[in-house]
């Protein structure tokens, strides 16, 4: 988990808290874009990210309730990884990113 | 300066490599909130930032052309540090980042 700002008043900090890390936004990119995806969708996305660092965010992600795990009991298993209700959310930030990035980066 | 996510082509990705960082984006909220800022401003509103890494953190805001440093010759001389106009961009994505922060988080 990323060590917390402690600026519990802040809206903006409590925002970092939980999606701050670095590679987070980009995996809630993917999941905004595409749906549920896969473990290697998200290392054929992001090629920079290691296993270990996506693994962790994933953790991360689900612990604080914004993405969802999901195991397909086929043969072989399938495992996907989703937004929750409370991770579409998000949506807004992702897109004022979008805009800022499109425009002045 | 933040290693690059090397994904040019996406807005969101861009904007990160250049505000990304942890701590950069609370420095813009200051300078949002506050205008022009002193270093002991910051520190004293963000008490677990390193006085290096703050050093790095406006060094690289610099470089981008999203901070200007000002230097005062008074005695003893003062810096401060302010957005510039393309920093002031940043308003909507600090907003956004407020609104969720302050609803889902």
């Amino acid at each position: 988990m990323n060590k917390s700002y402690e600026q519990s008043d802040c809206g903006v900090a409590r925002t970092l808290d939980l999606v701050g890390e670095r590679w987070t936004i980009l995996l809630i990119r993917d999941m905004l874009l595409h749906g549920a995806r896969k473990f290697q969708d998200f290392q054929a996305s992001l090629p920079g990210l290691a296993p270990n660092t996506l693994s962790a965010r994933l953790k991360t992600l689900e612990a604080n309730g914004l993405v969802k795990r999901q195991l397909y009991s086929e043969y072989p298993p399938r495992v996907e990884y989703a937004l929750t209700d409370k991770g579409k959310t998000l949506g807004p930030v992702l897109r004022a990113l979008r805009e800022w990035g499109t425009k002045h980066a």
